[in-house]
């Protein structure tokens, strides 16, 4: 009776999954337990790309080095016990966090000349590790290719000084899932940083997929959607590298409807049956982040078999057909996205958007829950 | 220098226009200070349409009682002193919620035979109030026109019994943002409960507004979309029935970034401007629940004055075209939506969406604070 009971959607978050992708990605790139090969840093911004960051870190305790965008998520990540790298890729820091040795090691991406001037002024007892950033095809934040070697130069006076730790090279792709075009980005970067010493950090989850050899030459890897096992290409999946799901969204079915033949369903009315069906209301909706623009058909799995959505999605309940599926009872739980038989990639597919929206769009309403399947 | 730490995304929330709302909604059904009319269920499910419960609970006092699906929010209201009836729309309860006298005056809508069982099987100290559900056209829950007479007979035998406080007749309109469509509802609902007797509660934002003096033939009317100052019809603003938004999205200019004619802006490069532009780097994206759907050109607001959004919105950063405003900082704060001159539902027409998906699928990343502009 108890399953009756439970009310709303619950993501199971599967830290053995994160733990399994991290090993598949670095066998990737070369590098197998106790082998050589790029160090990684396990990006883990977005509240670990919604899975929570507390679910998160058991999956990533083998990374080299957390990255973020939050300075917040940073002190929490030390509040868990993280005591390697962190790298902070967005938030400016005030002159107290630059100053707090909880936060180190620490990498800092510097994007901008106000960045650059407080390096310049800082003095304290820790002192960060620092990545250029080129803006290059992107253009969030960075340096241009004509302000790069004059910022460099800046940095490298503060690394003579020993008053920045390392100076590295950082570039985000802007199209790292078209192959002439990372080719590109690669070799505009190769360009730009020739003669100026220091590691690479430009290589993503879709760089190293694509061209593991390529990206296997650079120091650092920053990996954060195929961690989660998802792919960062649209139109596949990520089973297809071996890498394993490690959310599972689930919500219960609270109530059945028969509903007649040629009558609506849903908000709207656009949906209508030939046929008489079996509807499970499922306590899921739009407010817990679930796509409102799911295309009708959108599938869901139910004890192990799948069927579709019907019918709008509403603020708080999605409509399933159980025609086919006599023996599911209110209080059975259905999973949306997630498991091998429905990965999010689908159903991102279906809601005409990518799997990183959804697993990052879910709301404060979905209970985050550890899981590990193994 | 403070607001140049400002890390995120930031929801104001203003109970003032709550209330506003609400007294504008009242006087809609003929129902002024000290007047007569409809009492009022402030529809608060969905943490307050995304507002969050406790800074919506202060703008929702004066509405004769509050609705919403799940019954932790009920404890959460009982928490925070809110006296009058609660309506549960959706969650079955347990035995132990329906005998604790805390969520009491209770109203529960009963839409399946197993909580009719449920009822006849109860017995406790306080007794409910219930409101029969009628499937009607959205067939989500509810009793068929074929099933409802005897369930209204079952419920009439337990009121006869002092088992239950009153019954009321209620559905949910599929579609009442079609004025042909709510007559055809309104019709089948009446015909079905002619001789039946008990209150009618089946009048939402968009039947009050569109049909006032229908609506104020009711006798329990529910508000959510309107309360919060947004128009429950796509195509037209809130602000043409007086009413104010309640919710004000923002977010910082964390950097600035010139892009050099030609260049792209963004992941996938879709964006390229003729000419040179000034970029404002906003740290807001669609892991806050900000639409990555929005096409380009999406407005937003800067120091009093609009301008859009270019290139694709990512996780954490959308992009502002600051080209016309060079006196914006780092550090100033973008509107995203909520002001007078830029309602959410300009943006949601933007994104291809309605704005009850924009508001409630807003993340935990986002703060939530109370803010009241009058």
């Amino acid at each position: 009776m108890t399953a009756r009971y439970v009310h709303g959607a619950c993501a199971h978050i599967d830290p053995l999954a994160i733990a399994h992708n991290l090993r598949r990605l670095r066998e990737y790139a070369g590098k197998g337990v106790g082998g050589t090969g790029p160090s990684f840093w396990a990006v883990v911004k977005a509240d670990a790309y919604g899975h929570g960051l507390d679910h998160a870190l058991p999956g990533v305790l083998a990374a080299d080095g957390l990255a973020m965008t939050s300075v917040a998520d940073a002190y929490r990540c030390r509040a868990q016990g993280w005591t390697k790298p962190i790298l902070l890729m967005g938030d400016r820091l005030t002159a107290a966090d630059l100053n707090d040795p909880v936060l180190y090691p620490l990498h800092l991406v510097v994007q901008d000349a106000w960045q650059l001037e407080q390096l310049e002024r800082f003095s304290g007892a820790s002192i960060p590790h620092v990545w250029l950033r080129f803006a290059g095809k992107l253009n969030h934040a960075g340096f241009t290719a004509c302000d790069y070697p004059a910022a460099y130069a800046r940095l490298h006076a503060l690394f003579i000084a020993a008053r920045v730790a390392g100076i590295g090279h950082l570039q985000h792709y802007a199209r790292a899932d078209d192959a002439k075009q990372l080719a590109l980005e690669r070799h505009a970067f190769t360009e730009l940083t020739a003669g100026l010493a220091g590691h690479h950090c430009t290589e993503n989850s879709a760089a190293l997929l694509a061209s593991p050899a390529i990206a296997a030459q650079t120091q650092w890897l920053r990996t954060g959607i195929a961690l989660y096992g998802v792919s960062p290409f649209s139109g596949n999946c990520a089973s297809a590298w071996g890498l394993k799901p490690a959310m599972s969204l689930q919500a219960p079915i609270f109530a059945l409807q028969d509903v007649q033949a040629g009558e609506p369903i849903g908000y709207g009315g656009a949906f209508r049956s030939g046929r008489r069906l079996r509807i499970g209301l499922v306590r899921c909706g739009y407010a817990d982040g679930y796509p409102r623009a799911v295309r009708d058909g959108c599938p869901v799995l139910v004890r192990g078999r799948k069927t579709r959505i019907v019918g709008r999605v509403s603020m708080d309940t999605l409509t399933i057909d159980l025609t086919e599926l006599p023996e599911v009872r209110p209080g059975d739980h259905v999973t949306l996205w997630g498991s091998g038989a429905l990965p999010v990639e689908e159903i991102a597919l279906a809601a005409g958007t990518i799997a990183a929206q959804l697993l990052t769009g879910l709301t404060a309403q979905v209970a985050r829950r550890s899981a590990s399947g193994g």
